[in-house]
């Protein structure tokens, strides 16, 4: 293997690569990075084995200043070559293999000689595409991303619930992300009339969603057990959550007792001020709403209590007091991205329902929790 | 205790004594930053029992907006105070000590109660003021603090090496630190006639630079056992180290076989690009140098090896090879802060001295390791 290669294209394929490269793994090689070397090609490529990422760069296109002087392969620890590329003060960067194992990397008044991770170590990773594919606006997934994905759960013990579940049917597409506590939902319209129904790890969606920045459109390729995300010369694959996703359809009643009107942003702001006040490592919000106002309260024995006074826009049931998370409260309220905020509830034991105003094409739910005090 | 305070120049005073107060201590009081409102004055003070730092808000000054209502003590988590402070959405503060431990905090729409530390847990601190006082620029001492200070050792095996020595004689200060294996000294002419010879630990010195920013002049006041910095409304008062420093004069060498000459920037980013060559967690620079270029490499069986060469503006003496450690020599050469630096050798077993061109007021000296490669 021997190529020229330029130092700003290759540095950019490296990073975006070596996302999906481990950092800690009991099988080392997938710390590395596998470059190939074809005729006019240069293939870059990174996994965990639970997410894979390749970047192909193109001799034809002329920034990326490739001259491939002899094919071949090797496979090099990914912090070490991203270092390098990154620190070299050159225009182009040169790589070969020399002496078996050992590969040489020359750009300016630079030289390096690095230990290469040997190749037959390297796992096959198959980036077989799926037949069935559509093309997405990369906004749309950025959205799914942002306003959902935060609501999955951390904990492994449900794994359907540490990922973002896409249902496509009757043409929309229905993202939904709960740990069982919360849940964030979205609805989109689509243009095309697909049908899956797949859940995708949530970590591996927030890469992908890190790796689009700067792409406007995003091809998908789904197959049983595989999503491929494609976009200009990279492909993002990763597997699939196999066990089935809940029924969160059934979790939003259709009818409320309370409704309230309220700016988002004065509501987070008062959760942010009693933020402070953690019971056992939590902090709890109590919201006592009457007509004027939502007042914000929080308390703990050993460090005291908070109380904000928040005004209402409009709020129509009885007087209500509801306890919930003061964390889930604020990402959902986020989550929405708007000025005034919709929320609804029925009591103070079942879960309150936060939307926009006119727009249920995003809603998010909270389990409300006991309160003592 | 009762006030009402402006919260920009609260929050302000609680962030500066902040700095002093305990996050984790045997003596929980020491969390604490103790406030005191006298007759038109507020004091606050926070101390770690090695650093204390007081702030003085005076009445007089209208932006404080103070009026002391009642006089009176409290203590208060520091954590929390400052969170509060940050947070209230108001120009004033109100604060008030109710039912012996609650503490009031009001402003805007919030209102807090929180659980104070009983004032007779809080160890008396005493800002015993020395006789003898000078006053510094700050630019002075901030020169001190960066090109010095990190060449202290953080091991408390020898206390004296973990300060920052300073001797004032004949109209000079001399500051020096060293961790047995570096040495950075300094030298600034001083306008008046002082005698001292004192010790302040380094991580208390760094925090007397952090809250110096902005301050024009410094007033330092000493006696045997501490030192206090007095500028705008506070005083930060320090312990010193009372075991004896080494003399530091007798390891610089009186001539030099090898001078070189070379750009600070080159050999950074040389020492820079083979950074991540490391054994044992250590990365070892070599430099081999010839009238023509310094060749700047590393190597570690490990990972492989980078060789870098850089240009040589003046060099006089035979051909040199010396090794020493990477981050030292980058530390020195940064805390120059200068284009061209001066490197002088005595063969590769002896330290090597870094200065820059025509002026010899900061000097930085690093002992050489030896390479086997």
């Amino acid at each position: 293997m021997h190529f020229q290669v330029s130092q700003n294209e290759f540095l950019k394929a490296l990073n975006t690569v070596a996302r999906a490269a481990s950092t800690n793994t009991p099988m080392p090689s997938l710390c590395g990075i596998k470059i190939e070397a074809l005729e006019n090609t240069l293939i870059l490529l990174a996994s965990d084995s639970n997410i894979s990422i390749k970047v192909t760069l193109n001799g034809k296109d002329e920034k990326n200043k490739l001259d491939v002087y002899e094919e071949g392969v090797c496979v090099i620890d990914s912090r070490y070559i991203v270092d390098i590329a990154r620190k070299i003060a050159s225009e182009t960067i040169t790589m070969e293999v020399i002496d078996g194992n050992w590969i040489k990397i020359e750009g300016g008044t630079s030289r390096f000689k690095l230990n290469g991770i040997p190749e037959e170590d390297y796992p096959d990773i198959n980036f077989s595409i799926a037949k069935q594919s559509f093309t997405f606006k990369t906004k749309i997934l950025n959205d799914i991303v942002e306003q959902t994905s935060f609501a999955c759960s951390d904990k492994e013990t449900r794994p359907a619930l540490t990922g973002v579940n896409l249902e496509a049917k009757n043409q929309k597409l229905y993202a939904n992300a709960t740990d069982s506590y919360r849940l964030a939902s979205k609805i989109i319209d689509l243009q095309e009339d697909l049908s899956f129904n797949i859940t995708i790890p949530a970590k591996h969606l927030i890469e992908v969603h890190r790796s689009l920045i700067g792409e406007d459109e995003v091809t998908i390729a789904i197959d049983n057990q595989k999503i491929a995300f494609m976009f200009g010369n990279t492909i993002i694959e990763t597997r699939l959550i196999e066990d089935s996703y809940p029924d969160t359809s059934r979790l939003v009643p259709a009818s409320f007792e309370q409704v309230l009107k309220i700016e988002a942003n004065s509501v987070l702001k008062a959760i942010d001020r009693s933020s402070f006040i953690k019971s056992d490592g939590k902090n709890v919000i109590k919201m006592t709403i009457s007509p004027d106002e939502m007042i914000v309260s929080s308390s703990s024995q050993e460090i005291g209590s908070s109380l904000d006074s928040v005004k209402v826009l409009e709020y129509s049931g009885n007087p209500l007091t509801i306890a919930c998370s003061g964390k889930y409260l604020s990402d959902a309220i986020k989550a929405l991205r708007t000025d005034v905020i919709v929320m609804r509830f029925n009591g103070e034991l079942k879960p309150l329902i936060i939307t926009k105003v006119d727009d249920d094409s995003i809603l998010q739910l909270i389990s409300p929790v006991r309160s003592y005090n």
